[in-house]
């Protein structure tokens, strides 16, 4: 019988309880063995560069922790993927960036794929990564509900609602054949976004990303493939000033 | 505890016998039950356009059948990808090209990627198909090993050989990070060409197509996701003229 | 006295009688003797992948039967081009794409250039054939009619209104600066758009793709021009199955 | 009996007689009366901008000539196309340019082509053309014979030595389907590297500008074809000082 | 004490008389002494390729003068750069195009740009810029008033009140985070554009072409930067008919 | 008598003493007062993804901190450009990437441009910028010296003559126009770079990218352009964790 895939999710938001294990092992199936963590500084919600510059250390030290304690993978949970570069660079165990896989995934399942995520502010973040991931050419659009992060939780109907609104916009107006929801805070949304679509004659596959990232994570664990050391290589030891807690694992 | 995946392999080379069933089992694992179909009509190997439009409406009859026989995912057997786009429109169930995976999954190892493959001949059909698959930006070349398919099983020890050397030269010249076996006959020499590349100083990720396709189609069917309806939309009924075997099953 | 340029029109669609021999020879003129030719196989007509799959194996045989038949040229008659490479493996002659014809032309005629086509499933497959020829920075939109090949022949007044109609829309909204009409089958229309559009004070070119085809191609023909050897090479001999009929011609 | 197509090349280089009338009546064919016109002032050669810049008022100024003197078409004789976008700003025919024609061509004949020029200088240039002109992803490479063209005259087996050096190079190391001749003064030299080529075993196709560009303007003019008036619009009437000459034809 | 930075404004425009120094010197300040020249033939304004193409010979003149007569710098004083390149084979000194300058300011201060232009006959010339200049991923898009040129002194009110209804547009739906003022004409604009979207909510910089080029050509003069001779070699020496008074100066 | 304009640069490399101040204000020259200051937690260079994150925390709060101080604009002292988009979120000043502002220079002095940087490992990372910064089409290479930056100090000889090498195979191998220092710890030799282009005949531009930087963001301020608050928005007010020193001052 096979060992159970043991995943890290990193939260990026520096929350203090973790949020939704149970969910994640829901969604990803009796094969995983999901732990989440929270960051011990940064700002409670991810919606900014700024945002991300400051969660982005804490991202890598967890990282690094999580190599050290045996997981066979971590999940930055952000659509930001902040530190994902970073991380890559101080271990050797893949490093999912839930924004990459969601954007490579809808690539695969369509012509074109939407984005539609909590913020426009996030617009230009997201639209920069499609190009550095690669797959700006299938970047339909990228729309967004104008909620920030923490009216998530108090406003799920009025958030349903307005990203079914976006998510028929941008399958109407921009010709997307798939959507992936922006935010890992829309978790769960996404098979009422499908029928709030459905409900207007668009079917489209709407893509969860964390569920999405763990699954694929699963599949990479399995072929034995992480990311090249080739362009994320290694980390050199050299003096630091301030981050002691931060000693890469890398080798 | 979970029902297998049933996936079924297309090969897109008429031959006379299911190849390699075992191999297949052994790299996917305990979850999938995967079955092997040869086709009746179309060139031996595919490596020419020519072969592709002569394999590929088998392929369609072939992906049509597996729906209708509860499969839960077909796998087209080619680096070409023959009829990828032409069976979603006629099946609901994920259609997987091997070389459309291979290439986003190298996209998300690394910065660039190069793919190894056969003949130099498949360099034009391969980098179209990366700028169909939106993933050129990350393709550093295509290079070939000047062997046909047909000569493969008897020349494994200097496939091998040259599959090292293009590989060296894609990550020293033209700066890959990342490897894709770029024929599905090369299954089974990603580690002899990593270790190869690694006695040179060379640590890259090998990607072995099937096995990748296989994976990273069973996450594709555990988080529920096919390719969207919008683009690959039914195939309309209407009169057909010597393709009465070829009814399409998507509702 | 010159001798006549001998083009074979394949038609992609499996219909049972040639269509329109007198309309091809007036809108060449005298320096062409025009055959064509239908499929024995095949959808009758062609909107889909799955229907280009179908009716490429007839069309790369037609190909090499035309070449053995001593003409100067082949061309594809559909907007798809299905089997254009294949057939170029095949044959030595100029295989005319009237789609890869159509947009170059509309390309140097117009800083951009629409694709008006009959069904919008169309669009993704026609802006990825611009990708691969080439001219997608020039490509300022696909729309379409929404209305059936096999529609066409009975409503062609209702399909002029609309052709007018989409094309305005591609002008204005979308700013092409030329009109491409997207299917085969509207072969001479061209003329009553340009004077739709005219009479909304839009004059741009309208591009008719066989006309536009055979023209081209015969400027190749005399040119001494075909397809590259390297790109397109001639197909290996190796076992083929169930395709007997379908013997490569090119040396 | 169809009527000659009366074409007019404009010789972009200001030198006193014109040059090779019964040479381009011959790649031409019988269905075009050719006349040639040179400029009253300007460099004697075109290769950099300075000298296009030189050159492109008297080349509008001769498009303008040629409409009212009942021309179909206006062809540039120079790789550069100087004055191209304004000459067609200012006549309704087809004005010409080689430089664009050849890269269409070469574009529809392979997957990737190289243009083989007089000077490195001119590389910058015709890259941008090949941006501007909607086919730089079609462009392998552009090489140079570093032979001024002044020079070509006297030295034509140099010449000729060196641009199927260059051209084998094109194919070899840059993957060039297609070879363009990269100056107007190549003109005939064709052949020659085509068989110079295949001697090494590289069969390509190599296109001569401007045989090339009569034959497809030829096309374009049958098939009633000229430049969009939306992004070539006439140019308005206003204070023109110093250019009496140039007053523009069209309506 | 630094010397004053002496450049020279040349006017694309054919005008009898200077027209706005003492507003150059205002825009510029104290490390300048900006003198202004007219040519002395041309179009009165520049809105086509056709009145580019005339102005240009006489801008390649002014700016060999302008060397020879110790200027540091020149300035063409039109958006769409005309002679920009000649300018630079022909004299070492910085040549400097607003247009060039201010898409490049523009693609560094915000994530996407848009041009505000005075007619959209200049929106394919300015695209065309945007791609050569290598900016064309951050054209939001080319926006025009439709007010010619020689309309604007005439007619502020009216010209600004479109200039802000076409930068709302631009902002609000074409998701421009930067306006490019698309014509030097609209000198003096800016602060009156600004203000109009800040009225509605919008803060964006608006670049005033003139001013801008100036400051950041006088920020390359104190670098000791100029354009590369690489690219922009010095014109060679041979014969020239009719343009006797255009010696390039370069060494 | 106009006013010093005041600059902090911030540098991204954790040392205890400022660098060069002297040297500073003599490349920006008498118009400004440059004042340096350094972080007091990161890494003491900066080669890699992991540095970056280390630093960008701290440069962003000092960006603030000297917006706080009256500074007129903030330079990042890391070709990298860590924390860049971050800290034009927190503050209305420009925040000027000596990485940003030399790419943006080198695209307008050349056709292309090639970086010379410390360590290939950084290849990856300004390729990523090159295209997030929209100059991707511009860029020649990448090249590295491979020495790390702790090692500059003691290795001058060393490092110009490699410095030299790699940018004589930019120009002459991938045909860069311009070279840009990729490395502020390479400030004070571009010209003795320059110098050894030139004594091998190839005359191109070296950018040294803090005195570029600084001169370029003067040019800003004179002419009150900074960052768009559209794509840069300010930080909003929300709960943060640990990082209590980092409050944003945008308004």
């Amino acid at each position: 019988m096979p060992l159970k895939k043991k995943f890290r999710l990193i939260s990026a938001h520096a929350r203090h309880e973790p949020q939704r294990p149970e969910v994640f092992a829901h969604s990803a199936g009796p094969d995983f063995e999901i732990t989440e963590i929270k960051l011990e500084s940064g700002a409670v919600s991810i919606e900014s560069a700024f945002d991300e510059v400051l969660s982005s250390p804490g991202i890598v030290a967890r990282a690094i922790e999580a190599e050290h304690e045996g997981m066979h993978a971590v999940i930055i949970d952000c659509m930001g993927d902040p530190g994902l570069y970073a991380a890559r660079e101080a271990v050797n165990i893949p490093v999912l960036g839930p924004g990459e896989i969601s954007m490579h995934v809808a690539a695969m399942l369509g012509h074109q794929f939407s984005v539609v995520t909590v913020m426009d502010r996030l617009r230009p973040i997201l639209e920069n990564h499609a190009r550095v991931y690669g797959v700006f050419d299938k970047l339909a659009s990228v729309r967004a509900v104008e909620m920030p992060v923490l009216d998530i939780d108090d406003h799920l109907d009025e958030l349903t609602r307005r990203l079914i609104e976006e998510s028929v916009q941008s399958v109407r107006h921009d010709k997307a054949d798939v959507i992936v929801l922006g935010c890992t805070g829309f978790m769960g949304c996404a098979d009422a976004i499908a029928a709030g679509l459905a409900a207007q004659g668009l079917h489209v596959p709407v893509i969860d990303p964390i569920p999405t990232a763990i699954l694929i994570g699963g599949a990479l664990v399995d072929a034995k493939l992480s990311h090249s050391p080739r362009c994320y290589p290694a980390v050199p030891r050299k003096p630091m000033i301030g981050f002691h807690a931060v000693p890469a694992s890398k080798t």
